[in-house]
């Protein structure tokens, strides 16, 4: 089969083998998402060598749990050892032995197959299409904010980035009712911000926004977001941390100290509230898409994923 | 009065005015610490200029509020406009304009006489001598931490330090039944730990304890201290940063997105339960003075205190 695969460099391979593992699923990807992850990744972060990509829709071809076989499904991305008492307690997001498709020590979704346990895929209703089905694990992630920290109306949220991930959190907390206000660079990004409802405040004019937002959650993927976000957040506030990035970030810690702040940590969701968000049609995804292209123009998509501006850049597998 | 003041140097002053501020209390000092605090403060820290020293116990020689005087006291430290949101909740703390003793906007506690609003000020009742009473505001903010996160007799618990705050952290968790550990540099900064009850690991060794604490509290006053928590705290446990200090930090940020850890600062907490923490005997802080001295030796006594190995040095009045 074809795969996308980074070793030395990215790749696409045409005689891969099938990811058979035992008691696992085999779905037949219909659709890839590249996220900011991938994009990392292939600077360096997280170290990883294999078949890229961790948000998809696909068929199931093999399972040991036959009603799967033939349904459309997306996955959650995280696989445990089973064993341990965080896999026991069933959440296998922090076992110390897990695995994670495309990112840790597993092939991922950009490939014509992929290789994952039955529990980790979710049948996708027919009111998704296979493009929208592509957001369901990162908007997931973005849910996953709600159960950090409790946001209401009275909330005074601000996003710092424009980006995918940005998008799908101002999305995720519409049903909130809270305030939102997204700070970025992109005015493209930005109008598509102000259409999901939020205010868009440029990052030349950030510095008057200091300490006006009860959270604030960085999506910002870069290593400056963490300090405009302390600088923004309110005496007692919440800094959300949503995305990862290669290498390290230079920052004072004392307001942090000095204002009581509290950070918190926020990776992958449950794909449960994220299906049922998606179907109940609340969640808008169409307009983030910048391409749509094939398996085989892998690496140039990577590049186009990668420019100033992009947006989510899908690879169809046929 | 005398005065120990920083502007280009630290240095006793011998004809400072009285502080005097409409409608506060005046206290003649009896003893004040010298905290990590107040040797930042003379790196650059907080920018401050004036009289230093914010722990102290004094005797009251004029307020407003009659019955104060001749009390003996000790205090809290900020000093809210009083007509903010903030202040108006009965949280001074955080006032975006408030003076702090000895750290901002406000003459300190290394003097003869200082001056606070009577409501910051505290009786120390007789159980509590002048020495001990001069760990009352620093044994505050130890508490304050389980103001911020539930600890019981199961939660594993580290702390990265062994110096005079970190001690007191020591020494406010015993009550809670938790398991501690002390990771720190110093031998007998370790045997302190020891005694108070906690399990003392050299910094050497911290390398063993990967993943192992449900909370790391960093009250290291190091820059290094939260990158060694970070090592330390098992995945979506909580960090409390408990220290500040001049400067800025490098550090990865993506354990704490991957691991999904909490972050929380701590700064200043009450006196209410120091006071009666202490008045009960459970806090034992006699142990944790390295030496007293006069207010006339004030430069030798921060010099003291700034040497590696050195527990509390005080500054006695008269």
């Amino acid at each position: 089969m074809r795969a996308l695969r980074l070793s030395d460099k990215l790749e696409l391979v045409r005689d891969a083998p099938l990811p058979r593992h035992p008691q696992e699923t085999l779905v037949q990807v219909i659709c890839a998402g590249i996220c900011n992850t991938d994009l990392e990744i292939t600077k360096g972060y997280a170290g990883f060598e294999g078949t890229l990509g961790h948000e998809f829709v696909g068929r199931v071809v093999e399972s040991p749990r036959a009603e799967l076989i033939g349904r459309r499904v997306a996955g959650e991305i995280n696989v445990g050892c089973g064993a341990c008492p965080l896999c026991k307690s069933g959440d296998s997001r922090h076992c110390p032995s897990r695995s994670v498709l495309g990112i840790k020590g597993r092939d991922g979704a950009f490939a014509d197959y992929l290789s994952l346990p039955d529990a980790n895929l979710f049948e996708v209703p027919d009111s998704i299409d296979d493009t929208a089905a592509v957001f369901l694990e990162p908007l997931a992630a973005a849910l996953h904010i709600l159960d950090a920290i409790e946001i209401d109306h009275s909330t005074q949220v601000a996003i710092v980035g424009d980006g995918k991930l940005a998008q799908l959190v101002i999305r995720s907390l519409t049903t909130t009712g809270c305030d939102i206000t997204a700070i970025g660079k992109h005015e493209s990004k930005l109008s598509l911000a102000r259409v999901a409802g939020a205010r868009a405040v440029p990052l030349s004019d950030a510095e008057r926004e200091r300490g006006a937002f009860d959270v604030v959650i960085d999506a910002s993927g870069s290593a400056s977001g963490i300090s405009l976000a302390i600088e923004l957040v309110k005496p007692t506030g919440t800094i959300i941390l949503k995305s990862t990035h290669h290498g390290s970030t230079t920052l004072s810690l004392t307001p942090v100290v000095v204002n009581e702040l509290r950070i918190a940590g926020s990776r992958c969701g449950r794909l449960g509230p994220a299906i049922e968000a998606m179907s109940r049609g609340s969640i808008d995804v169409t307009s983030l898409i910048s391409a749509v292209a094939s398996l085989d123009d892998g690496p140039q998509a990577f590049a186009r994923a990668g420019e100033p501006g992009a947006m989510k850049v899908i690879l169809r597998m046929s």
